[in-house]
C-alpha cells in the first residue's frame, strides 16, 4: 500500500512551521502510542498494523505536488517548505510484535526522533494501528467463539472505502481469519481467497436446481451452493443433494452448501442431518447473514452444525457495543533531556512519563499474570511491589514465581526497518498462541477479568512527582504575565 | 481515486466465469441498489458516492497483472481469462444526484448492461455507495443539530484505513461539513482544510502561555489555540486573552480558542463571556472531544456558546446505535426481458422487480409528501391509490395537488458519463435544500416520522404475480428431479 506525506492533520504540518521557525524541530522527543480501553467492552486487544506504520515511515518524502499544493495553501514559509522538501524519517521505532495481546496504558509502540518527525507521523500511525488493532482484536473475538470452525471474511462491500477492505483484512488475518472474498487483498497480501455465488446467480437460472447443476459444472471440486434462494429446506437441500449425487457419479464432491438466512442453529442441524441421510458427510456447511462472536457463539450453544462462518459486517466495521473505533493515541513522553507527562483533572488519565519498558510476568504454567512498565534502566525482580496507574489500592507485587519478559523490541533505527517483517501467518500463529495464554476469564465477551498493567516503583515516583510539578506550576504562568 | 478490478468479492468472477461458459454473460441485466432501513434509527438517508462510482465504472480494466494473479488462482480457464483481459463495462447507469434525500426500498442507482458487467460491479459499487451515503447521512445529522455552527472534520486518526479517511472526508463534505484537518483530503477533493494544535505543543514549551505566544507569532491570523492542557478557565482562557490583546497591539486578531475536554457547554458558556468581556468577540469557540449529533443537540440544549464544532471519531466511523454500516444491497430486477425479483419468506422483504422510476410527490409548499416507484412508461396521477411494498394497510392515494418529479436521470450511457459530475459544493448545496424541504418530523434523531415509500397499482401487480409464479414455481423444481 502506498501512502502519502499528506495523509496527516493540517495541525500537525502548522505545528512543524512552528517547530522550524523557533527552531525546536530537531529536538529529541519520544511518543508513546497506547489505548486506555480495550476495544468492545472486552478485555485485551490484538496489537497489529505495524508492518503497515513501517512502510509509511521508511517512505515518508514529500513529492513536488504535495509542496505545490502545501504552498498553495498560503499558509507556510518558503524556508518550511525548502525544510519540507528534504524532509524524511529518520527516527527509532520500538514495538510489540503484531499478533501479540496487547493491554490498556502498555505502550504498543514508541517513536524517537526529532520533534518534527516524531510529531508529524501521529496521524497515520493512529490510522493505522487504531484500525488493524481494532480489526485484528475483533476478529479474534470472533475465532475464539468460533472454535474449531474456519472464519472466512466476506465484509468487502460494507467497509468503511475501498481501502477500508484492504486494512481491514489484514488486521483480520492477524486476528486469526484464515481467509476473505476480497479479490485485490488476495493479490496484494498473498493470502487465500474463497467465495460461493449470490442469489441472483439462482434468479438468473429457470430454477435453483438448473442454476445449481450449471455451478456445479464449472466448479465441479470447488462449489458451495447458496441454498436459500426459495426454501432452504424445502428446495434448496434437496437440490444440493441431486447435485452432489450427479457430481459423485461424474468422481467430484460437493464441497459446501451456504446458508443465509433464517435460524442458522436449525438450519444447520437440518441440513448436516440430511445431507448426511444422503451420503455427503464430507459437504461443509457455511453459515453468513450478520454474524459476530455474539451470534456464532449463539449458533454453538443452539447445537448449530456449522463448518465455516462466513463474517462481513460486523468484523469489516467492527460493530458492537466499544467498537467503530479503537481510542489508541500518541503522547509526548520526552522532549529533550526531559521526561514529559500530560496532567488531567482525572489523574487516572494522566499519562505515563518518558521512555520505558514493557515487560510480562509469566507463570510456571506459561499464562501472562500481569504486564509492567518500568524505567529504561531499571532490573525488575519478581516479588517488588508495582503500582496500579489508575487506583493506587490495587497496587500488588509481581507474583514471586514469575519470569518477566520484555513484550517490545526496536523495529525501526535511522529510519530503516531492523530486520524484515514476519509474514501474516507468523503473526496469526503468534496472536493464537498469546490468547492461549490468557487467564481465562480475560477471553470473556461479557465483564472480562480486568489483567493487571502497572508500573515500578521508580517510574510511579516520577510520574507523581512530575504530576506534582505541573500542579504547582500551572498557576505562576498565569500569575507570570 | 483509483480503483482496481479485483476490488471485488471472489464469487463475483467465480459466478462470471460461470455465465461465460454458459454463454449467459451477455444477456441484458438489470440491478437495483438500494437500502431497506435508513441509518442511525433515522428518517432518511443522504445518497453519496455516485461520483467515485461513476470514475470506477468508466476506468474498469483488469491489468496483465490482475490476469497474472488471477491465473495463480487455478480456478479460471484461459478462455475465461482471455475474455476477461477485453473486458469494461458498457452500460447504463440511472442514479439520483448525490445529496438528493433518499428512503428505503427506492433504488439509488439502476445498473442495465450484459449480466457479467452488471453483476461484476456490484462488490465496489456497494463498497463506495454503502459507505459514502452512511457518512453523508451522518454528516447532515450533526450539521442539522449544529444548526449555524459551522462543522469541521476531525476523524483521520480513527478512520477505516488511509482510504477510509478520502472516503468518509468526500462523504461528509456531500452531507454539509465545510472543512477538514485531513491534508491529503484536501488536495484531492479540492476542499477547506483547517487545523489547530495538539496538546505535545503546550508540552514541548516550558509553560502554555509560552506556547501560545510561540504559536500565535508564527501564525498571526489564524491560531486556534488549545486552552485545556491545565486548566481550561484557570490557565488556558486567560493566558490565551493576554495572547489576543499582544496580537492585537500588533494588527492581528486571535482567530479561536478550541476546548476539547469537559463540560463543553458550561466552558464555553464561560469562555465566551471571559473573551467578550476582556474585549475580544471576534475570538470563536471551536469545541471538540467525541462530538456526534445528540452531545451537539446537549450543549445547544445547555445554552452553550459554539461557533464550530470539530467532529471526529463519531462521524469518521459513524457510530452509534443503527451506525456502523448502511445495508444497501443490489438485486437483480430484470434479465433478458424478464421482470425479476428475490422471495423471502418475509414478504416485506421480497424485492421489487423490474426497471422502474422513482418519483417525488411535492406539496404546494415544496415539501415532499412521498415517493412513489412505478413502471417505467407509466404516467402516475395525483389522487391514484398507490401501495406500500411493507404493510398493505398502508395504502393510501398520492396528495391531489401533488406535482410529480422523477428523483432520477441517466448518468452513464455505453460505460461513459453522460455529463461532468456537480462539484462537491454543488452536492452539499442540494443536500441543504433537500433537508430544508421535509416533512419535519423526518429530520426528529428519536422515532422519526416514518416517510412514505409507495408503488403503483402496475407495479404492484407483477410484483404479486411474481412472487405467486416463484410460490407456484419451487415446489415443482424439487419435485423435478
Amino acid at each position: 500500500m502506498a501512502y502519502s506525506a499528506l495523509l496527516t492533520d493540517l495541525y500537525q504540518l502548522t505545528m512543524l512551521a512552528g517547530y522550524f521557525e523557533k527552531e525546536m524541530h530537531d529536538t529529541p522527543a519520544a511518543f508513546d502510542l497506547f489505548f486506555r480501553k480495550p476495544p468492545f467492552l472486552g478485555g485485551y486487544a490484538v496489537f497489529a498494523g505495524l508492518g503497515s506504520a513501517l512502510d509509511y515511515l521508511s517512505a515518508l518524502r514529500f513529492t513536488g505536488d504535495d509542496l505545490a499544493y502545501l504552498k498553495s495553501l498560503r499558509i507556510f514559509k518558503p524556508a518550511f517548505l525548502d525544510y519540507l522538501e528534504g524532509f524524511s524519517f529518520r527516527g527509532r521505532v520500538t514495538a510489540m510484535a503484531e499478533g501479540t495481546v496487547a493491554f490498556p496504558l502498555g505502550p504498543l509502540v514508541t517513536v524517537e526522533a526529532p520533534l518534527a518527525q516524531a510529531q508529524l507521523v501521529e496521524t497515520a500511525l493512529l490510522n493505522i494501528i487504531n484500525f488493524q488493532t481494532l480489526v485484528a482484536t475483533k476478529a479474534a473475538r470472533i475465532v475464539t467463539m468460533a472454535g474449531p470452525g474456519e472464519v472466512v471474511e466476506f465484509g468487502l462491500r460494507r467497509a468503511h472505502g475501498p481501502d477500508g477492505g484492504l486494512s481491514e483484512v489484514r488486521g483480520a488475518f492477524v486476528g486469526g481469519v484464515r481467509s476473505t472474498s476480497n479479490v485485490l487483498a488476495g493479490k496484494i497480501l498473498g493470502i487465500a481467497v474463497k467465495g460461493t455465488h449470490a442469489h441472483s446467480w439462482i434468479m438468473a437460472f429457470p430454477d435453483e436446481l438448473s442454476a445449481f447443476r450449471a455451478y456445479a459444472e464449472v466448479f465441479p471440486d470447488s462449489s458451495v451452493l447458496l441454498v436459500d434462494t426459495y426454501d432452504t429446506l424445502e428446495s434448496g437441500i434437496p437440490n444440493a443433494i441431486i447435485v452432489a449425487g450427479e457430481l459423485r457419479d461424474r468422481g467430484h464432491r460437493l464441497a459446501g452448501v451456504r446458508l443465509d438466512s433464517g435460524d442458522l442453529a436449525y438450519l444447520s442441524r437440518q441440513a448436516r442431518r440430511m445431507l448426511d441421510e444422503a451420503g455427503f458427510p464430507y459437504v461443509k456447511i457455511l453459515a453468513s447473514n450478520e454474524l459476530d462472536e455474539y451470534i456464532i457463539r449463539s449458533i454453538q450453544e443452539n447445537g448449530g452444525c456449522v463448518d465455516i462462518y462466513g463474517v462481513g459486517t460486523r468484523l469489516a466495521t467492527c460493530q458492537g457495543e466499544g467498537g467503530g473505533a479503537l481510542g489508541g493515541v500518541y503522547k509526548l513522553v520526552r522532549f529533550g533531556d526531559q521526561p514529559k507527562l500530560k496532567v488531567t483533572s482525572d489523574i487516572a488519565k494522566s499519562t505515563i512519563p518518558d521512555c520505558k519498558r514493557l515487560v510480562r510476568a509469566v507463570g510456571v504454567d506459561g499464562k501472562f499474570q500481569m504486564d509492567i512498565m518500568c524505567r529504561m534502566d531499571e532490573v525488575l525482580e519478581p516479588g517488588e511491589v508495582v503500582f496500579d496507574p489508575t487506583n493506587p489500592a490495587r497496587n500488588k507485587p509481581i507474583p514471586a514465581s514469575a519470569r518477566l519478559e520484555d513484550m517490545r523490541s526496536l523495529v525501526m533505527d535511522g529510519g530503516e526497518a531492523t530486520g524484515p517483517s514476519p509474514s501474516l501467518d507468523e503473526m496469526a500463529d503468534r496472536c493464537r498462541e498469546q490468547l492461549s495464554r490468557l487467564p481465562e476469564g480475560v477471553l470473556r465477551l461479557e465483564n472480562p477479568h480486568r489483567y493487571k498493567v502497572s508500573v515500578s516503583r521508580s517510574l510511579n515516583d516520577l510520574r507523581m512527582q512530575l504530576i506534582d510539578e505541573v500542579r504547582r506550576g500551572y498557576p505562576h504562568s498565569v500569575v507570570r504575565s
